[in-house]
C-alpha cells in the first residue's frame, strides 16, 4: 500500500482522511497539535512543525506522496524530497509562488491571468506613491491567512494602517459577485473542473455568509472564469487540487483574486453535491487513479459554523439538534476541543433542487446553530 | 465530548468511524486484530477479545455508549455495563435473542412475526422426525456467520450433513425475491424506516450478486414487509439500527428470514443514496440526536468486492482504475492487508435514476474489478 502524508492536521486533513478510508492507503499526518481534528484518523501521527526543514524532511523521507492542507509549509524540505523521488502535490515550485502574495500577483501578470491592478510596496512610506490605486487593499506578502495580514486603505492618509514589510497594494474591486472554481489536475496532466460556487459575504461582518453551488452566472462570465482557471492551472504545471477565487466587478470583468493549491473551504459542498468530492479527487490524484466526475448530483449550499463572539473554551454546539432534524441537511463538526471567536468549528451542507429552499435553509441554519462554550 | 465504543473493528466499524468524524465524539474500538480496517480511525484502540467478559467489561466501563459491528460479543459484560449506566445499543437482551437462532425463531413466533416453518433439533437424530419440513435448511443455533453453520438438506436421507448441536430446521422457502429493510430506533423510541433494498443472488455461486435500492415491490408486499419490520423493532423494544431480511415466496408471502441489530451489508448504498446513511443514523442514535432522513437522494445499486477464488495474500485490486473511471460510481475499499477467497474486501455503489443503468453498471463492475493477490 502507498504511504501518503499530509502536512497539517486541521479540518481539511480530517475530511481528507474520512475519504482516504475508501481506498487502500497508509496515511501519515505531521502537525504540532496532538489534539488536532485529524490526529486520530491517520495510521501514523507525527508531532512536528510543518514550517521547519527538519520536521518536514524527516516526516517525508519514507513516504511515497505528500500533500498539504495549508500553504505555510517548509518548501525547501519539499524540494529536497521531490529531488529524492517523493511525489509532492502540489509541486513545491507552486507553493513558493503562492506563499508570497507579491510572487502570486507577478505570476498572474506574467501568465496573462487577469487580476486587480496592484503595486508592490516594501514599507509604509511607499504607499502614497500609488494614489491611482485608492481605495485599495494592502496585503502583507507573507503570513496572511483567514483575514490576517489584510488592511483596507481608503486613501493615502490611511497609509499608516498599512504594513511596513513587503506587501502588495491592490486597487479595491467594486465587487458584484465572488466565486470560486476548483480544478483537479492529475499527475498525468488530466484536468477536470468543478462548476463554480458563489460565495456570499455578510456586508456587516465581512464574513462568508453562505455558498451557493453551482453559482448562477451568465455564460460570458462562466466562460471567462473557466478559461482563466484552466490557463492558470496550466501555468502552474503541477498536479493537485486548485481553488481559484474570483471577483466579478460591476462591469462584469472577471479577476482572479487568490489561489489555494489545495482542498478549500469553497469546495466543502462537493462532499455531498458532487459525484467525486474535492477530497476524493485529491486521493485519486495522489494514488494515480483516474480523476473523478465533477458533475453535480444536486445543487447545494454551504454554511460555515464559526466560533461565536464572546465565547472561548470547550466547544458546545447550541442548536445542533434543530439543524439535525432538517430533512436535507448534512452537518460536519470538526471535533475541535475549544472554540474562540471566528474559529472554523464546522460546516453544514444543504442539498435541494430549489434555489429558494437553499437560501431559506442557509438563513435558518445561521439563526439556529452557534459554536459556543459552556 | 461523549465517549463511544464499538465492539469489533471490521469494515462496518471503519465506515462507522468515517461518519463519526462529522460529529464531536471520542471513539474507541475493541478488536483482536491491530491491523483491522477500523484500527487507525478511532481515538483509542484497545486490543482485546469481544467475546470475553473481562475484555468487554474493561473496555466499556469508562464509556458513555457502546455499539457492536458483529453480534458475537459477550452479552454478560454488556448487561453488567448497562446496569452500571452505560448505554448499550442495541440492548443486550436483543443481542441474546439474535445470537441464538433458536431463540430468534421463537421470538418471531411469540411476537406474531411471520417467518418460515421450523422445528428445533438438538442432534442429527432428531432431523428425520420433521419430514414435512423437507427440503429444508439446517442452521446451527450458535456461531453461524456469512454462510457458515448453514446446511441445505434435500430430504431426511441428508440428515447426516446436519448439525449435531442445537439447531433449527427450516422449511426451504420457494424464494421469488429477497429484500432487506433497515429500521432506525432512537433512545427515545422514535422510529424511521428506510425503503427496502432487493438482494439479487447469483444462482450458481449462491452469493450476493448485487443490490437494488429501493426494491421494486407491489404495494401489498411493501406494506406487509414494512408492517413486519415495525412490529419486530417494537417487540425488541431497543434503540439501534436493525437490518431485517425477508423472503418473498412465489405466493407473495412475506417471511422474516434473519435480523441483524446493527449496520449491515444490505445498507451500504445508503452512504451515497440516502440523506442520512445507516452509519450516520447510528451516530445520531448513540449521541441522542434526532433521527435523520431515510428518503433517497437517488436510486442506487451495490456490488460487493469479494476475495477471488485461488488468491490468498496481500490484497491487490485488479481493474480498480477502470471502475474509478465510471461516472456515477463510488468505490469503498476496506483496506484489509490480505485477501482470501470469499472475504469481503470492499464494495461499489452506483447512483442512477435509470434502473437499467444500475443493472448494466453492476454487471460491468462485476466483470471488471477483482480482489486478488500479487
Amino acid at each position: 500500500m502507498k504511504k501518503a502524508g499530509i502536512l497539517g492536521g486541521g479540518q481539511l486533513g480530517r475530511m481528507l482522511l474520512q475519504e482516504a478510508a475508501n481506498y487502500a492507503v497508509i496515511t501519515h499526518i505531521l502537525e504540532k497539535d496532538i489534539d488536532c481534528p485529524a490526529a486520530h484518523l491517520c495510521h501514523h501521527f507525527t508531532q512536528g512543525d510543518i514550517t521547519t526543514f527538519e520536521d518536514v524532511y524527516n516526516f517525508g523521507k519514507n513516504l511515497d506522496v505528500i500533500t498539504i492542507e495549508i500553504e505555510n509549509v517548509n518548501t525547501e524540505a519539499l524540494e529536497k524530497l521531490e529531488k529524492e523521488g517523493v511525489t509532492i502535490i502540489p509541486k513545491p515550485s507552486v507553493l513558493k509562488v503562492l506563499q508570497n502574495k507579491i510572487q502570486q500577483k507577478e505570476f498572474y501578470k506574467n501568465n496573462g491571468i487577469t487580476s486587480s491592478e496592484f503595486a508592490i510596496t516594501y514599507n509604509k512610506k511607499e504607499i502614497d506613491q500609488h494614489k491611482s490605486l485608492f481605495p485599495a487593499v494592502h496585503k502583507a506578502a507573507l503570513g496572511g491567512y483567514d483575514g490576517r495580514g489584510v488592511q483596507i486603505l481608503q486613501d493615502a492618509s490611511d497609509a499608516d494602517k498599512g504594513f511596513d514589510n513587503p506587501a502588495i497594494l491592490e486597487k479595491l474591486v467594486d465587487i458584484k459577485q465572488e466565486i470560486s472554481i476548483i480544478v483537479a489536475v492529475s499527475t498525468t496532466g488530466e484536468i477536470k473542473i468543478y462548476p463554480p460556487v458563489e460565495m456570499i459575504f455578510d456586508p456587516l461582518l465581512n464574513l462568508l455568509s453562505h455558498q451557493i453551488f453551482p453559482a448562477v452566472l451568465s455564460n460570458t462570465i462562466l466562460w471567462k472564469a473557466e478559461a482563466l482557471a484552466l490557463n492558470l492551472v496550466k501555468a502552474f504545471n503541477s498536479p493537485g487540487i486548485f481553488a481559484i477565487e474570483f471577483f466579478i466587478d460591476k462591469q462584469d470583468n472577471v479577476l482572479v483574486n487568490e489561489t489555494a493549491p489545495r482542498v478549500h473551504n469553497s469546495g466543502h459542498q462537493t462532499i455531498e453535491a458532487s459525484y467525486s468530492s474535492q477530497f476524493d479527487m485529491l486521493w485519486r490524484i495522489m494514488l494515480n487513479y483516474p480523476l473523478g466526475n465533477t458533475e453535480s448530483i444536486m445543487p447545494a449550499a454551504m454554511v460555515n459554523i464559526i466560533g461565536e463572539e464572546g465565547f472561548s473554551g470547550p466547544a458546545f454546539y447550541r442548536g445542533i439538534e434543530e439543524v439535525l432534524s432538517m430533512d436535507n441537511v448534512f452537518v460536519h463538526l470538526y471535533g475541535k476541543k475549544t472554540t474562540h471567536p471566528g474559529r472554523k468549528m464546522g460546516h453544514v451542507t444543504i442539498l435541494s433542487n430549489e434555489k429558494q429552499e437553499l437560501i431559506h435553509k442557509c438563513n435558518q441554519i445561521k439563526r439556529t446553530i452557534f459554536a459556543e462554550s459552556k
